[in-house]
């Protein structure tokens, strides 16, 4: 049933949007209802980090769980849009900070220099700091156009997935991890965390903008945690196969820094299965979800799965 | 009519209640709702930097809000007590990012070693994003005590307040601003963000969990602005008239890193009497809300100005 799905021209209409939403928000002037705009050296180095970049797979993420619950007559398109920014300034922050010389001391991301590099470590630190707010920002616009049951529902989401318990818990397991023998339980926890919290999380905020059953979000969540794994399994995956230039960052970084990966605790070939058994789970829970039309969620899964880079 | 307000027992109570609050909330179990709890060690690095010190101003400042408006018969104890805990986490991260040795590189925060000296740079950058985003999970409950509509705007004015138009561009000015000659106008911009934008946005958050009236929220939002002034020219007059034992931090650092200061701007003398000016505008703004019991916000105001470390 998703054969006819064309994904390519789904994804330009949705990309288009988040773009230039994101070009419009990430602004110097001052927000409604606040006296003071913000700086525009450090606006500049929040724009460098945000825009002209990505794959934008959050973002996306939710919009099409968005769309797939929304089919069901509740979706509030401004809450999802909103949603699907804040998702990926949460990621853009991240990225900055684990770029910066104290993480991973990285110099090239998305085929640029990294926000340190570019504005210097201070800059990019306060950049990533302020990233993590304006998120939250988007989340609560002042202007009715989100009710506040979504706005409370959506800060909360976004605040669990990114914070000591999701994301930042993750980053900080990677940290304690660098060189440890981890068992697969234990690389899988710290990738449910670090990666997944923030996939899954997209996924279920776009479904929580258009008030979903209990059995949807359930399915939904599934299909979150089964992707959330998928993308990281194929980043180890990538890291060993592909080139720098493909990937727009540096390749082979984390077996030159002794990181566990399912790579170096599986082998290559168990892991691409690994993968593909993920995907399935995938779309197994998107059967299970009960809803009309999941092409475009069906869709991402297989590009997360089968991506280049 | 302040004459008889017993500062000192009102703040044992109070402090004692967010002390409790900051302990219980601050770990690494897992949240309502959430699968996975927050790693040890991260949260240890978290608890560090927030638990046993600091003067907890902004919570009390968001509590004595809360009471003056509540007093009309309309708050909600559980949203002012979330309240008052973000607003301090919100305070902690900065404390622990600006501490870092990519921005001011100080050692020593309230008598004790900083967070990276402690627990090391990427552990200390880790734990100061954690606790931005857990200042948001606190304000999102899943139990039901608080409205979501109170949720909704009590995490769009704290996103705001930290954020780039708030505490993150005034850090960002600062940064930009070492060695420049400012004006008057430039220093108080600067530090209305930095600084006054968090402990503004401590008493509105604090009166917004009582349901104001226009005219009470204005005016306290006047009171806001005029200690959260007051508080940076006394910050200036301290860091070159009290020494570091007094502070609990490295007295004559502003002096030394050639940072603009009301002190180097208009001399000492001036900068008290500008201290003083701004406490009868606080005094001001609360006798012109109408609200029947300030003596708390009356009493932090001179707290604010008058002391010594």
């Amino acid at each position: 049933m998703t054969v006819d799905f064309d994904l390519d021209s789904w994804m330009r209409v949705r990309l288009d949007r988040v773009e230039r939403a994101l070009e419009a928000w990430i602004t110097a002037d001052a927000p409604q209802g606040v006296d003071h705009g913000a700086p525009a050296a450090l606006v500049e180095a929040m724009r460098y980090a945000v825009l002209d970049g990505g794959k934008r797979l959050r973002p996306l993420l939710v919009l099409a769980a968005h769309e797939a619950v929304a089919e069901l007559g509740h979706g509030c398109d401004a809450a999802a849009l909103r949603a699907a920014c804040a998702v990926e300034l949460i990621h853009a922050y991240s990225l900055v900070h684990d770029d910066m010389p104290c993480m991973d001391n990285d110099v090239l991301r998305r085929g640029k220099p990294t926000v340190h590099v570019q504005f210097g470590e201070a800059s990019a630190l306060l950049a990533g700091d302020a990233l993590q707010a304006l998120a939250f920002e988007f989340l609560t616009p002042l202007d009715g156009s989100v009710s506040c049951e979504v706005q409370a529902r959506l800060c909360g989401l976004l605040a669990r997935a990114a914070g000591s318990s999701g994301m930042a818990g993750g980053q900080a397991i990677d940290l304690a991890s660098v060189g440890l023998p981890l068992t697969e339980n234990q690389l899988r926890e710290m990738h449910q965390l670090k990666t997944g919290a923030l996939l899954q999380g997209s996924v279920v905020m776009g479904a929580e903008c258009a008030q979903p059953t209990a059995k949807v979000l359930s399915a939904l969540e599934a299909y979150g945690a089964a992707i959330g794994l998928a993308f990281q399994v194929v980043d180890d995956i990538l890291d060993v196969t592909a080139d720098s230039a493909t990937l727009g960052k540096t390749a082979g970084k984390d077996a030159d820094n002794d990181k566990p990966t399912y790579v170096s605790l599986m082998g290559l070939q168990a892991s691409r299965d690994y993968a593909l058994s993920l995907y399935t789970q995938a779309l197994d829970a998107l059967d299970a979800s009960g809803l009309p039309d999941t092409a475009a969620l069906r869709a991402l899964a297989g590009m997360v799965v089968h991506r280049a880079h």
